[in-house]
């Protein structure tokens, strides 16, 4: 059997000049970056103003296991299939951050026969889009530090900083840092830290964008530090507006590549899917619309994360209405959830799948209540029975969701063609209702309540009294009425990682609220999250080579 | 009169394929980053292995001073001089970084009628060297603490850690730092601080390296650290190599951009001009060499620093032989090395004038020694006074140095065509004898002996005891055979910035050794060399802005 790296090796690539002709694209609205990767100009906006969307697909999943639901898989694989069966489709994914590529996964960009190409160009820099983010960020904190140094005629509270430095890189050694330190020359010393690139308020901004004008205000607005009058500095007050945005003018252009069978993919922003609201770009999905008749984009984690921020956050901030929702599933992940260890997933077992189906059975539930159709996509193994599999359907089915095998994986856009054709028949026969959860004019506490109890399925919230004072002096600063952006395991419905399937009888305790004022989101963290990962025992960088002629080794 | 800005966003700028297809270089050898800029293949190097090479200038300076040389513009106006006279010519320079452009600087391509285009994308992210380079580095410094934090199987002494992490900034509270703060899982507690990215020893490397084969060579030699006996720890022990050389796939093709008048540009590496070498790429300077009759190239500081290091490290190891030197100077630079102050620059004095251009004398001896033809370039004032410049190109003469104005920040390619053909005279009449100033098999004191008497003009050179100890160590290591890379102030040819024009009597004191064991050179340092710069009171982030139609404020 043919590893990734040799599928993506053998792939007969076209021109990216030819892709973007096929999509209609000018040639004076392209920006090449070597043969196979471009950048497309936001002045395509403004030609196709009056040309109607095309139709928007969520793919999303169940809460992922250790046995692996193959959600970007299955997004690549039904973009290839719509375009087997006719359709003129665009993927819209997350750029991969170098971080992960270097520690545990070696890269990512689907598998199998459903991956996107060139692979080794979009693991590694791509077109810089994530090492300017890496580049504002830092120079926001190294204005802020030079500030403080020059005099602190903002007053700011040096113990008050809440904007960390950045690196795409999973370094844990710069977690927890003090900066500042030698002699009166070298600044002011201070507690400080570093997160990774992908997890900075500026990735968020930059994929919530809806014009320069917007990526320019939401950038002033970024709240950096408290004064000694506990008022915020923006990056608007030290002046930072004008350089952070400069340095941003081709990121915020999304990327145009293709997938192993030519179907157009926009790959462009990767927010972390815990802090921030984890989805590709607001540009390139609406860019996207305007250029293909079937658009597929997908969300980090699970739908309790990754389909309520769609929704929620994305889908508001860019008035974007989804057609259909595709949840992918395994029998073997359901079976987890049910209970099953990861060794005894290859055998059949009834019992613990109707136990897991309970997590598969709350999502499609919770998307619906977004107003928005099911298809459920059971992503094929060998290993599945037909008993498995018909339980599965049987019971999508009565609860009014439509239910498809995707074999993407083994088979492309062939293994894709019959869940293409379901999509499409579902958008043509159930009309969206889509409607946010909350309406944002609701308190803090009542949005909250509302996603713990009618998406997780808690019985309530519990806030902390340190997090009571803080949605207190959110209230005074007037940036309550924000979506909420839940940061939250994704192993689990609840917050606590150790329940699978469908828990009930759980509250949620939410310890902090964080403002992103730029995003122009609230973070409801409830419980530690991670923003600067570490690297494993034996990376995957000490497996990673380059031959003098040119050949990757290791990536992947 | 019109700005830099103005004249560099009139140009007329060729589409890149155009100046690409000009220098013969072929369609699949070209990869473009937009329309005017791009990455040539290091195949063209297999293609024209047998055709012989141009002619290589080299642009120095007298040491520089607050009136400004214009070194860079002039460089850029003879490449475009050459042009006009109908020398096929490519113009070699270095990559701005980031850290001055919004800091002091605002960006920098050259300056009025000469300049290389795209202005604002070379001095933004470019085509993304920089950056990659970051990474490289900073992957290295995450699998040396992750190395510790996961066991530290190689004995890793956290105090003779020489490896420390960049950014391409100018951050003065990233210079000393303590990381590895917080919990157990939170790494290794230990000192550690940032250098600006051009000073990373994998910028050097990348400038040095011959093929991809010798990069890999290069990175793997890189010591981060000693173990607890003592003994150098390499990025190739921390199984480092391959993943380094990975991310600096691209970034090693040089990179082709263009002058004003469409002069075929390679701007490529930008290494510091204290702790590194100062020039650009090998790659570039030999690429240009395949494709052109002529080869204009820089290097940074005086000629006492840059082109002593071009010719003693870059032309040594990339078996370089200079045609030609064309010193920069300017009648009010050597006035204020003559004593007189900024102020009074303008007006006429012949007294000054004779003391400071012995500053001049002695650069024009130092080249000499080298055994390259020397062109004094007097770049043009209005100020100039026909009596100054009189006694300017008498003396120059009668040192046997060829000597012309130079107009071509006024007037470009026309202002630089007497230069140009200046240049051409003197290569076809002058042969160069071009050899080292010394052998690497000297012992590193001679060495450094060697270039502080012969080319700074030293009585001698002392050696602080902590050095001389050092001086035992490398030699213990078997590393003493290497060149040696001075690290001293631009401002004079001694080491101490306040001894103008051609100091005598004085001797140069030499306080550390640093191995770059990876670039092949040890770093002789003289005094306290700035690695992370620092942003000044009003920094010029503060005045950069990028409209919502694209145009850009406050670069330049």
């Amino acid at each position: 059997m043919k590893t990734d790296v040799q599928i993506a090796q053998e792939a007969k690539m076209k021109p990216i000049t030819d892709i973007a002709h096929d999509l209609g694209i000018q040639e004076d609205e392209l920006e090449l970056y070597g043969k196979y990767k471009a950048k497309v100009s936001l002045d395509v906006f403004k030609r196709l103003e009056n040309k109607p969307d095309g139709k928007l697909v969520l793919v999303t999943a169940i809460n992922p296991t250790p046995a692996g639901e193959g959600k970007t898989t299955t997004n690549i694989g039904l973009s290839m299939g719509l375009n087997k069966i006719g359709k003129k489709t665009i993927t819209a994914l997350r750029e991969p951050s170098l971080g992960p590529c270097f520690g545990v996964k070696g890269g990512a960009a689907g598998g199998g026969y459903a991956q996107v190409v060139p692979m080794e160009d979009i693991n590694l820099h791509f077109t810089g889009d994530i090492h300017a983010i890496t580049t504002a960020h830092n120079l926001m904190a190294a204005l802020l530090d030079n500030h403080i140094h020059q005099g602190n005629s903002l007053n700011i509270d040096t113990r008050r900083i809440v904007w960390r430095r950045v690196l795409d890189m999973n370094d844990r050694a710069l977690r927890n840092t003090v900066v500042g330190l030698g002699n009166r020359g070298d600044g002011v010393p201070r507690q400080d830290g570093f997160d990774i690139t992908v997890a900075s308020e500026i990735m968020a901004i930059l994929c919530l964008a809806t014009s320069m004008e917007d990526l320019k205000a939401r950038i002033g607005d970024m709240i950096v530090a408290y004064n000694m009058d506990n008022e915020p500095v923006t990056a608007k007050d030290l002046e930072a507006t004008g350089a952070l945005t400069l340095l941003l003018k081709d990121a915020i252009k999304p990327n145009l590549v293709q997938t192993l069978e030519n179907t157009a993919a926009f790959i462009h922003g990767g927010p972390f899917a815990n802090i921030a609201h984890g989805c590709n770009s607001v540009m390139a999905t609406k860019l996207a619309l305007k250029l293909a008749d079937y658009v597929v984009t997908e969300a980090g984690f699970g739908a309790d994360l990754g389909a309520e921020k769609f929704f929620d956050i994305k889908c508001r901030f860019a008035e974007l209405k989804p057609d259909c929702a595709v949840i992918v599933a395994t029998a073997r992940a359901l079976k987890n959830h049910g209970g099953v260890p990861k060794a005894n997933l290859n055998t059949e077992n009834l019992e613990a799948l109707e136990i897991g189906f309970g997590n598969l059975e709350k999502h499609i539930e919770n998307v619906q209540k977004f107003g928005v159709p099911v298809v459920v996509a059971i992503n094929k193994f060998p290993t599945d029975s037909e008993a498995e599999l018909k339980l599965i359907f049987d019971k999508c089915q009565a609860l009014g969701a439509e239910v498809v095998l995707s074999d993407v994986w083994a088979n492309g856009g062939d293994g894709g063609a019959e869940m293409a054709k379901k999509v499409v028949d579902t958008i043509e026969k159930k009309p969206s209702n889509f409607k946010p959860l909350y309406d944002v004019e609701l308190s803090i506490v009542e949005k909250i309540e509302k996603i713990a109890t009618e998406v997780y399925g808690a019985d309530g919230v519990e806030f902390t009294k340190s997090c009571e004072n803080q949605i207190k002096n959110i209230e005074k600063l007037g940036l309550d009425k924000m979506p909420i952006c839940m940061a939250k395991t994704q192993y689990s419905l609840s917050d606590d990682p150790t329940l699978l399937a469908r828990p009930k009888g759980f509250k949620v305790v939410v310890r902090e609220i964080r403002i992103s004022a730029g995003a122009k989101f609230l973070v409801a963290l409830t419980g530690d999250i991670m923003t600067m990962p570490g690297l494993p025992k034996v990376p995957a960088a000490n497996h990673m080579d380059i031959t003098e002629d040119g050949e990757i080794v290791g990536l992947f």
